[in-house]
């Protein structure tokens, strides 16, 4: 039997976070049934978004452009530097707080039961950036994870080791939460307070 | 300022029944950071099916061909007709039960305070098949909802009008649930009609 495009569809809504079959096929049906517009819309800025949504070279968050709209912006304080796993943190810090600095996006986290050392995760770039001599505290806001304090730890003494000032978000972060689920108040007060790593 | 193509995406994203803005950013980025090619298959699907599947002419379900595979099948009893208000009321239909006749998708039900009557409604494709003479049972699957029994209703009236035996799925409370938390039109109906124990 061959597959109809309606079945295709409906698998292909499946790779999308916490949609299961059900899930699914309720929105092929949505889209087909009431939201062809919509629904050829979401297409088109899939498509495009996929093929010309890269990197940044300076943060390596989500950028259209080699350098993102936040690194090239010259209001934007070039001494303190955040870093966050991933750009959905980065999203997540930029919506709720009124932090100006800077970011760095690790892609991941340190990792060693699954082989991810520093050179894996790239912290040479970081190690580089820190040795611009321009930041001047670096903002750690890995995850509350036992692999997220791991990262953390060791990017305060490479911080350190480069004449530069860690800090941590102040915990009120729940243990064992991701980031990116932190309701707006509790995220942007933890960073309001965050302390000096001592 | 410009809205880049990650914000577009976001924002097509909710198009989708259910998503919100947040839940919209968390699909946009995991198609990003992990599922290009997954994103790149739904953007096709997406495109395609919603260019290529219309209605069929006999049943008014989603098809691709002129007549949908169940229609056209040979093996399908042709001798009952089982109405739905939507695609996905048929497509529940034929996962859950071994139903083997045929359907019929009224996409959309009798509302006359919407100024939905049974012209708007395209009823009389409906009639014109039950004048065919091949139909014996009209099984009437509307939701059970005020207008969908009011259409029940209707439908019925029609049925007996060209000599078909209209039938109704049984309503009662749900196999498996508990009755505490059925609701109380269910209930109450499902107590009213209650049968003698054999
Ligand atoms: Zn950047
Ligand atoms: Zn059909």
């Amino acid at each position: 039997m061959t597959v109809s495009l309606l079945e295709r569809l409906i698998e292909a809504f499946r790779v999308l976070p916490g949609v299961g079959q059900k899930t699914a096929q309720r929105m092929a049906y949505h889209v087909l049934e009431r939201q062809r517009e919509g629904g050829a819309r979401l297409s088109a800025a899939l498509a495009e978004a996929i093929e010309r949504v890269g990197h940044c070279e300076r943060c390596r968050d989500f950028s259209e452009a080699a350098i993102c709209p936040v690194c090239a912006s010259a209001s934007r304080d070039r001494h303190q530097l955040c870093v966050v796993e991933s750009p959905a943190d980065r999203l997540a810090i930029e919506q709720a707080t009124d932090y100006r600095g800077l970011y760095y996006v690790l892609q991941g986290r340190l990792s060693p039961l699954d082989g991810i050392g520093p050179r894996e995760l790239g912290l040479d770039r970081l190690v580089a950036r820190l040795g611009e001599g321009e930041v001047q505290e670096l903002i750690v806001a890995t995850n509350p994870t036992v692999e997220g304090e791991a990262t953390a730890h060791y990017l305060a003494q490479l911080a350190r080791q480069h004449g530069v000032r860690p800090s941590r978000p102040a915990h009120g972060l729940p243990l064992g939460g991701e980031l990116e689920y932190v309701d707006r108040g509790t995220l942007s007060h933890a960073f309001g307070s965050r302390s000096e790593v001592p």
